[in-house]
């Protein structure tokens, strides 16, 4: 029997917004990798699928850099690539666990890219971006009509980032506990302030929902927190 | 009792795309309704719940125009709202079905505000949107690290289609089929088109997985049918 690689998107965090076919994929998984960065101790991608998780399966915990280039591997990858490569060698079901969908800024991308030339079948099971989520939750449409929606990581340059900011009529911001500060102030620019909300750990234990974004200070900003906002005048 | 509604997201078509609380609504709902619009005579989105309905269900079909003025109500939205309180007055546990992700270019958006105010409970149930389902069956990542990604109905205003197009290094086109050939077009010269994939019925009968754009015809792009593209040289 020859291995196989999933890569499992287990959404933002209640268990509940897995798939049918994520639940399923995991529960016949022999090999569980739970991934983490350096800096996260714990894997929320683990805790999220734990109720769905059969008493033999292994569990691995593999840390993943964030940086990663193809075509010079560091050591970190390629020993995180020597290890999945042994379980499909083994003939195992391997599921790597990833927040949100595999497909969007997520450090599964890159372990597609590690493996999508070593010979086994890897299958990618979509899973509930947390601006869905969150939109959702709040009851706060994310584009509608004929209106663009602009997903952003705020990590971008400051230039470009102001940029988007300011040409989107929708928008979702990514990783805004990097620079919090300069987020709000460039929102309260753009004239999208009044018509944002902040969702820290949708779904999670210690949720929070935030809709007044500039009284919020940036120790308060979590990890897991994505702001949806809407240019004022925009529905 | 009183009557609770839902908006639950089935996702793009395969049934095991929905979530486990998506399925869990479903099977529990007193109402299913059924959205089409005029053109389009048979609900998709009942199609990809039907595995889940309870035998005893009462589904609804009910055409909602896919034009909304909150303020002013055109009779059609009238009558559906007040055959959707009806069943809530009777204490129903009222389900929406709706396509991909109910916040997102969804029916559902205007019937959320139809009811937001109507003193009934709503809760919505987030769904995969097609374009992340699209990204993991075809293995194209939707976007990384520090790039934007932009979701646009390909039904703008030229001028400000080719404007998100050009600014753009990762694109989620929806709605090509109403003016496919100067969507390819405005890819070509935008240096799009090379990195592109356009599936048509993601998960439902007769998908479609198109990587040469410019070989098709206008007339083979389904209502259903969405691009993904990257700018060349992204990877």
């Amino acid at each position: 029997m020859s291995g196989i690689f999933y890569g499992v998107g287990v959404g933002p965090g209640d268990p509940e917004l897995l798939t049918v076919k994520a639940v399923n994929v995991i529960k016949e998984a022999d090999i569980i990798i739970a991934p983490r960065t350096e800096k996260i101790e714990k894997s929320t991608a683990l805790k999220i699928a734990s109720p769905y998780l059969k008493d033999s399966v292994e569990v691995v915990h593999l840390v993943f850099p964030m940086v990663f280039h193809e075509d010079v591997l560091t050591d970190a990858w390629e020993e995180n690539k020597r290890i999945i490569l042994d379980f499909l060698t083994q003939g195992k079901k391997v599921v790597f666990l990833t927040l949100g969908d595999p497909m969007l800024f997520s450090t599964y991308i890159y372990v597609f890219k590690l493996l999508k030339d070593s010979g086994y079948p890897i299958k990618t099971i979509p899973g509930i971006p947390a601006f869905c989520a969150i939109a959702s939750h709040v009851g706060m449409p994310l584009a509608e009509g004929n209106q663009v929606l602009s997903i952003v990581p705020t990590t971008k340059d400051e230039k470009a980032l102001e940029d988007v900011i300011n040409k989107s009529d929708n928008l979702v911001l990514m990783k805004v506990y990097k620079n919090y500060v300069q987020v709000v102030e460039k929102l309260k620019e753009s004239g999208h302030i009044a018509n944002s909300v902040m969702v820290s750990r949708c779904g999670l234990d210690n949720e929070e929902i935030f809709t007044n974004l500039e009284n919020v200070k940036k120790q308060q900003v979590n990890y897991l927190s994505t702001v949806l906002a809407k240019r004022s005048g925009e529905k």
